[in-house]
């Protein structure tokens, strides 16, 4: 049976979204739970699982930096599939009755609910852990006077009650996922969305403007563009590029030939379709 | 006497950069200690203080993206100057004796540090708090098997010791702060070396491409590109371009005038001088 690596303990949304990508994928696999996305995706690149699923970018609080920087640094996996999960946030407790002094969870919500927790619990401290799950037990832990962000699956397995639903402070709130697998291993998909690729461009006046000519002088839209540092110098970035996958490929590969010539170096993490779902509702959104 | 905010308590990399930056301002200026970035920022906003000096983006871990949010959603203030801040990372505890279990910090040093987190201490737990003074004032209070990453004044003020320096993954760690002022009292300087401006454009295929265009056409050269959530909706973005401002002001006028026309929106944060220094020494390094 394949192994698919997720950010654990059990009770995290990204449990929530590996069951359901599993469900996806018509294939019985065994969902393996690691303590940070890093040894998610290590150990695909090791060999240890199949496939990770790792949050890649949430709507209002930006890119999951750890993801982003392991992919351009240290692996050299590609995407099968991309997953855009609606994420809810619930306010857990053991006591609501008791006064609440510290809201504990994972620095991503935290930051999506940073309004709400500003006017509801202004005087309240935040602390952050490694998952919304490892909150919930803390909290659970801790009892009186301590909550904590994390979903309705959290308050069960940790005998939390629901305080408040959700809290981000933007209705909607998307995760994206990305499965994550070998490059021997990587299915093709007939029906693509969405491409992602990872380069380093020299410093030059206009650089990142030629390459991104080389895309849209052929009109194949590029739908994002995030830079990190190259880690090098103060001054040097690399470039996360994501790409509308839904073009010609052979435009599309003379596109990526013209734009790597621009580049120190350019990493293809492939073409992948994209799927849409909720973990409040339980059928597929679209 | 003008009042210049920073990230406080006492003993933060902020204050020993703001600090520094009241020297060269040749002014005498009150400090004021405000809890969080975006208080700093706001207390300038609501003219409580003249100036704040916060950080805007780290050479190891990227943007700081409060500061990012905050000025693109919340404020309407000019960057009167820059300063490029050498940090250097120290590790602090109270008893050296006693063995490692938690190192607390702010999130920024705990990234820049990550792997040497890992080699060093790979069971110790990390904990993110305010800033680094904070840090430094919990792991004196916890005491044995508590560790803070923090600054070296830190450790004087909170009775720690340094048990290990320049712990950041890469020797090179600046952190970049810019001064922040209302637009009635910023200074026009005649050496400017950067400029900031902050937009959305819409969605349409190579919309950034034609509003790079606009700079590269006219030679202006852009240093820098952030891109943040617009918080609308999943895929939607703003931009923070950073440009060398060292061209004809006339040219440079015109490029924004092209590019605005391309864009939802555009703030101009101003053009501004670049300082570099150092907290390891005392004497300014350019």
């Amino acid at each position: 049976m394949k192994k698919l690596a997720f950010l654990g303990p059990h009770g995290t949304n990204s449990e929530e979204a590996a069951i359901y990508m599993a469900n996806l994928c018509k294939e019985k696999m065994n969902l393996v739970a690691y303590n940070t996305i890093q040894d998610a995706i290590q150990a695909v690149a090791q060999k240890d699982v199949d496939y990770c699923l790792v949050p890649v970018e949430n709507s209002i609080e930006g890119s999951v930096r750890i993801t982003l920087d392991t992919l351009a640094h240290d692996v050299d996996l590609m995407i099968e599939s991309e997953l855009i999960w609606s994420v809810h946030n619930q306010l857990l407790t053991k006591n609501p009755n008791a006064k609440i002094h510290t809201i504990i969870s994972h620095i991503q919500p935290l930051a999506q609910c940073r309004e709400y927790l500003k006017s509801h619990y202004p005087m309240a401290k935040t602390e952050s852990v490694s998952s919304t799950a490892r909150a919930a037990e803390k909290a659970s832990c801790y009892g009186d006077g301590y909550a904590a962000i994390a979903t309705k699956t959290a308050a069960d397995l940790y005998n939390l009650q629901i305080i408040d639903t959700d809290i981000q402070d933007v209705e909607d709130n998307f995760t994206r996922f990305i499965l994550l697998t070998n490059k021997d291993k990587v299915k093709k998909y007939q029906d693509v969305a969405n491409m992602m690729i990872i380069c380093q461009i020299d410093g030059r006046a206009g650089s990142l403007y030629e390459l991104l000519g080389d895309f849209a002088c052929r009109k194949v839209n590029m739908t994002r563009i995030e830079s990190r540092p190259a880690r090098t110098s103060l001054g040097e970035y690399i470039f996360f590029i994501e790409i509308d996958a839904n073009v010609d490929k052979d435009i599309l590969q003379e596109a990526l030939m013209q734009a790597s010539k621009k580049c120190f170096w350019l990493k293809n993490l492939g073409k992948f379709p994209v799927y849409k779902a909720s973990n409040k509702l339980v059928n597929e959104i679209n």
